[in-house]
């Protein structure tokens, strides 16, 4: 099976520009098939704020009325999208950018919680592999923004780690996938003050000990249960690291390996 | 050839949205290959009023300067774009939208003006075919931001009618390809004041008559020069008409014809 990766990344790069075009640079130099799903950054707040628009949080979660949903879909899917694709072509990598909607890639519905309602905040339930295969027959770089909809003209904020997962998943049965997350630390710490304490592979028993032992920051714990389930259904593997480690993170040298492998 | 539509919509049908729903359900009716070129509406111009960034127009051009091209980037490419395409999904019509960074789809470069810095504005240099043929054969209805870029990493606000006149020279070697330019008139008026004078047919001979007796507004003379530079570079059809009239754009009996045959 041909590889591909497919690499999210957050806020910290997004949000500063040099590290931003370094970023790119060697993303850009990744051979073969590629995937960037971004988030938005503080640029989406920042927005919201000059427009008066409230914005309340719940859990990490952005709680999306209307109006934040058109701030969203304009600062994820219009500005970040497209200034990353066209940094990406000066850079001789000839990328695409889309949202969940385009093509109808990423089919998802409207958040059903118990007791918070999270407005148009989307829950993934399709992503279709044909319209990705076909995207990366063509250019072998795709930048996806985190809106989704849901096939009857809602448009809907979804988490990009998420998205990034059910991406990974849904390549899995024809390329071998490896799902990337770059966010600010160097990997999995086990003292979330220390970046020399980066545990460089987590197996299942090793995370239970950890978990066991206090030694996993509580923000750790989604991404990596996410990780291992991404694992269990066919992503060929899952490394955390540092954005600006991108290179080495690809070659396998940096970060920390979530593995099924004991 | 298989045939090829290609429909510009302008400002009139964006910023009203009973009227964009019932183009958009019409449009995504037209059989086949389709590509949706839009501008952007009073939306980026309010969006930047209420920023505080300053907007002057030169000659009906926007004056693009960073800020500027940043509000248009995410009104066009990211919230039109997106609300027209899940709007097409829940119609039925499987839309992808882009803009002419994603897949170098569009290449252009900065304007030069003798007297005007018209900040980041871009002129058309190559629509690829290759692109769009790639993508419609995907998705049989591609929706188009007017952001093009110049392929070292600069984005630039592009004029919509002189993008979907591009795209329509570019596609006709492999498809017949038919231009409508929708706008708020039934069609080319003799009288700008009343719109039973629409002009069904206009030919070379006839349109240098026209001029000649003054019964062409100022305004449309740039689009006819247009439209007939498009019908020598072999665009099949050019039509210019309603929005709200589609349909019978489309069917060929609503509108203004412009051709080259006497």
């Amino acid at each position: 099976m041909e590889p591909l990766f497919v690499v999210k990344i957050g806020g910290n790069v997004i949000d500063d520009e040099p590290k931003l075009g370094t970023f790119l640079e060697a993303f850009g130099r990744i051979r073969g098939h590629k995937i960037l799903v971004h988030g938005g950054g503080k640029l989406a707040t920042t927005l919201a704020g000059k427009l008066g628009i409230a914005q309340q949080m719940e859990e990490g979660r952005r709680i999306t009325d209307g109006e934040t949903l058109k701030v969203v879909t304009m600062v994820y899917a219009g500005l970040i999208n497209k200034v990353i694709v066209a940094k990406l072509q000066a850079a001789g990598c000839n990328a695409m950018g889309l949202c969940g909607a385009d093509g109808n890639a990423i089919l998802a519905h409207r958040r059903v919680h118990a007791t918070t309602d999270y407005g148009m905040v989307g829950d993934v339930d399709l992503v279709s592999r044909p319209v990705f295969e076909h995207l990366l027959a063509q250019s072998d770089t795709l930048v996806v923004a985190p809106i989704t909809h849901d096939g009857r003209g809602q448009l809907l904020n979804t988490n990009a780690d998420t998205i990034a997962q059910e991406i990974a998943r849904a390549m899995s049965p024809a390329y071998a996938t490896r799902l990337i997350y770059c966010f600010e630390k160097a990997g999995v710490l086990e003292d979330a003050a220390d970046e020399s304490t980066c545990i460089s592979r987590i197996s299942p028993l090793r995370y239970e000990s950890l978990k066991g032992h206090q030694k996993i920051f509580a923000g750790m714990i989604p991404k990596l249960d996410n990780a291992f389930e991404a694992l269990k259904s066919g992503v060929k593997q899952v490394r955390i690291g540092r954005a600006e480690d991108l290179e080495n993170l690809v070659g396998g040298t940096s970060g920390t390996l979530i593995t099924l492998e004991e």
